[in-house]
């Protein structure tokens, strides 16, 4: 068996995401099961962690077991060795990493949002097709457990014709004055990018296009609850960016869509993300792993009676889908994916061009909020 | 003690809400108790039955245990012995017959929605008052128990500042062909004053307005999911009406609700009607007879991880509220406050201006869902 | 980033508190993880053990992985590059130790009681001042997981106005004859400075100062239960010392205290030390780690009815706090916090004064108790 | 078998207790049963009840199955035919109508205080020594089912020498605006007699004379940590008595009992009154009919160590006592002994003379929370 090495550039994994998601359960677990299989060959990803903080660099390395790493990223992207680039840094600075990395004839593989505006995104979609450069952008949600089992559902045609899809997303994320946040602090100030519109609306379209079928039109209010929050260092810091989004969407095929995203809500529900699907023939409620279902024949009948006590347990009446498959992490799945694309001539349809369509939907979004209207999500194409 | 007895017309009585709600678990326990107390004095309703057809009406009165009834309305409202008119008739017919009964003097109380314009809702709150009869309109939601608890809260101020409300109401309601039907086919049937909207955003307009505050701006999406069922003779027809409404809302203070109301959605939630409120001190999720309450210290700290099935129950940490009341049936609640406001003069703020706010929020919301844009709902006077 | 050591002679950590949560769970894990970070330092403890049996201090120094060991206490204070001396001997020796460390100008750390009295106390707090040196007393309570959350839950305001704390302090002791003791005789000899009045109203006075409101007066009645036991080589002795107390405090603003400490108790409650706070706004029970509340909403309404097992569970009806932080060993967190106070001049409140004022709260309850009425417990200053 | 009636004047059994426990739950089921066996002998009382208020009697006989009730106290003592007088009545009205009532030969039964002072008790019991007539007083925890089966503990030597006793009494007693609160107002008032102190401590002193031994001294501090209420009828009224009480008693013995009672306290414990017995052989913590022992051999050895969480279940080490027997109803229990008494000249212990001691306890609780020293107990004979 061959082994084919893949030079990897990952700027911006001292972050959380970057760090966690792609760096330690991804390029290192891929790494020590001695790459990705792809026939005969295995193809090795071999990291130089770029970034701005040595310190922080060298103890992300060391975490990670790598001992390349470096802050001169003009340096880096000048190496033939190092044929991808890859981009986990914060959204304000990535479409002009990225564009450099194009430029050099790097392919690019890179979170969301790729960019803070739908035309910004669709020129590295129109820069990478130009230099004919591979390219991808991270779409996570589809590989959780919970979602494919979905997914599955839907192909086999359980729901009978999908009528509605209700999505809530969110759980308490707090202040930090007495009980530390669990988020950055830049996620809550819009001068530095943040807002919970542009970070989960690049989610909400790809998964809706790919579950459901194509968003069609949004109406969204985005609002800020909370003003005030507690920093990284506890100082006290104005929270200026959208915290909770309330949208409604309509899909191809009249599917109805109403999503919540919020970081001020207390979770009563299955999971931190729950989807219900309700079809003619059938529902179910997807959390991020596991998954529920109740089909007509399993559909209780109340009736309306509150003088006393339901009858009915509303929970009891779903089936918990088995496990029947085994799932691999979320992001490591979708890179795995990725380098066989790179190497294999594989097809990979997550690439810059969804990547911009999820910043149009959060572009319509806050458009929707603003004018307080319905806003149109036209068909995306190269510029 | 005294007695103090009330010629009580009742119209409509031969229908589900009409017969099991009004006459069967309340006016006939309020006879069976041997009238509403109010000081020294039993406040005893003597009901006249009144229909349309003679064969419903008997099998009503004798359910009820009562023998009184007729088909002529028009000599019940001139017998000066009957002071109460009350109307449950399906929608299309109330105006009219409560406009009559205001005419004839008689005071009156009513069903929702209490007219099928605001501008018609309105004619009757100012006809009222110009005649000078009391009024009232029914609101039985505001006295199930779950809501009352969550009342409480507020008043407590359990939440701190509250954020939003999210609501869900409904359940499949079968199509009628396989399963009977659980609601009559007229709701399905927009020629005949059906529809999801207008049945409950009047039920929303009184439950935000005193439980949270007053409702300033709608955005709605109503939708006719199945459009074709069985009626109450097996014969399918066309299903005309809205059968699910997506809503948002704004109130006073900032408060954003999330509002569905759906005969398309299988339960996986508490109740057949949850409100989940979040405000910054603690959250609640009330049912129709229940209330889960997670203050701050209680609130969970959850990371987002997918790559693990989640340590936190996110059922176990919300603690169910004791009964530290007891709680009669919500429509007799409300009647015997009627009933007192009509014989000892006290206050009852539930009055026909309040019904007509209710035709009002159902009104703005189809104009919304029309005009795919938010709708400002003015306070409204007298016309 | 630069270290800054501490050169650290250790008195006293043969002994079970002291080499248990002074050498074993604080000073070694400090060294361990490099050093406690200060801004761009580590501050780094070298241990030096002092004590007066060399097999025992070899034996410790070995079980923490420490070679350097002497019985020479004042050689020890004579080094200059020895600048922190701690001390957690038995409280007889403690005052003289501390008393030459301040003198040979080592900042001080020590266990409680400071003293056997309160003005000796008060002299070592004076000593220090006029030294000029640094000097802290372990209250280690105040960093225990469970009551941090109640102290959290105190600066939120959970419990509206605070009326009365319940405290239940003590476990059952054996008596060493059949079942090894759990702890030193000389914790029953009075002429050994034992006496559970002693050991734990300096707890009480710290943790009610700091959570509560200042303590004001004090009854107690102090009771030898069991006077004889069996000592560490099995011999039978005089137990002569106070070895349960019953007290009741007052607070400022008006908070009462019922506090039970006891060595002959059988626990049936939710840990070895439990606090249960009434406020008007709802109730808390903290343990050593864990904290469960009942707010006003969800407080039971039990009726009086003992013919009937009682239909409320009233453990059910209490919600266990979630982990919202993360917590370190308590004796670790306040030696951290002691060492950047001499290193980074950063407020350290827990000092020589505090330390007095808990010996001053353990003679009151002591003069209580002979002298059969309340004593009230004066501001303490410098003498 | 024949048929000993007892004519029986029961004055004050519309309230709440003298309602339900004596009149409901005692002499109705006597009645039903038809009457209390003794030898060949049942003996049947025969009531006539007694009141101010005609509509209140006349519902409580009604309540009661019975027809005899009359407002005229002075013509019920000069029937000759009724022999026992028994008063239930709010305790400012008690000790002049037993007065009356021994002053016309009546054998007296009374609900306790049976006085406001213990000057004025003990002039009760000696106007029945010296009238000759029989006498009681309601001593109802003697026959809970918990506390019966703690005095069979102690009868067979359960607990070795018994060391210490914890009580905790209380629960929520709710102020009465948004809740309504389960007691009755003039609880809450000194002007009306109200006050825990005296409504407690008469049950604390024959519950521990009987069960543990005769009480010598106490320690008490009493508070009003809610001074504001709402009455009956809505209205909000100043809350002057005492509704807290933190007591401490030494027994014969050496026994030092430790007892708080309380009107604003949240239950965690096994019932709303709970008695922990520590004696050196083993311990006990019974409830209002349950009952749960730790023998010395299942005595755990709780070993200090707040950084991990406790190995040991504190609850899971106790046995809860099986039912060995089966218990009537408290209240009916002593009435069947005093009727005994009455008819059989059978001894009964429970008399004026009892009555006062509990009455004198409570009168040195108050003294002592007022002087802020211990209050002797003396012995207490016939004035």
């Amino acid at each position: 068996m061959s082994t084919h090495t893949v030079g990897l550039i990952m700027n911006g994994v001292t972050g959380r995401m970057g760090a966690n998601q792609h760096l330690l359960r991804s390029i290192v677990p891929i790494i020590r099961q001695g790459g990705v299989p792809a026939g005969d060959t295995l193809i090795l990803p071999e990291p130089l962690l770029v970034g701005r903080n040595s310190g922080k660099l060298e103890a992300a390395a060391r975490a990670a077991g790598l001992t390349r790493w470096t802050t001169d990223l003009d340096s880096a992207l000048s190496d033939p060795k190092l044929s991808l680039y890859f981009d986990a840094q914060t959204t304000l600075l990535r479409a002009e990493a990225v564009t450099k990395a194009i430029a050099a004839g790097k392919h690019v593989y890179c979170e969301k949002p790729t960019a803070v505006s739908s035309a910004q995104a669709l020129q590295l979609y129109a820069a990478a097709r130009k230099r004919g450069v591979k390219h991808g952008v991270v779409q996570d949600k589809l590989w959780l457990p919970g979602l494919l089992k979905l997914a599955d559902l839907v192909r086999r045609g359980f729901f009978g014709r999908i009528l509605s899809v209700r999505g809530e997303f969110g759980y308490w994320v707090f202040e930090g004055d007495l009980v530390p946040a669990q988020r950055p602090s830049w996620n809550y100030r819009r001068e530095d990018g943040g807002g919970i519109v542009l970070d989960m609306f690049c989610h909400w379209r790809y998964v809706l296009d790919n579950l459901f079928g194509r968003v069609k039109a949004v109406s969204c209010l985005a609002a800020t609850h909370i003003d005030e929050r507690w920093d990284e260092a506890g100082r006290p810091y104005p929270a200026t960016a959208d915290d909770a989004a309330y949208g409604t969407l309509e899909l191809e095929g009249g599917i109805i869509v109403q999503l919540n995203s919020s970081w001020e809500v207390r979770v009563r529900r299955d999971d931190l993300l729950t989807l219900q699907v309700d079809g003619t023939q059938g529902s179910a409620v997807a959390g991020l792993r596991d998954c529920w279902i109740q089909p007509y024949s399993a559909t209780p009948r109340p009736v309306w009676n509150p003088d006393q006590p339901n009858p009915i347990d509303f929970f009891a009446g779903w089936q918990k889908l088995p496990e029947q498959k085994s799932y691999d992490n979320a992001f490591k799945a979708q890179w795995e994916l990725f380098l066989r694309h790179l190497v294999l001539e594989e097809p990979f349809r997550w690439d810059l061009l969804e990547g911009a369509k999820g910043v149009q939907l959060a572009e319509a979004a806050l458009e929707s909020s603003r004018s307080r209207r319905w806003v149109q999500v036209p068909e995306l194409g190269a510029p």
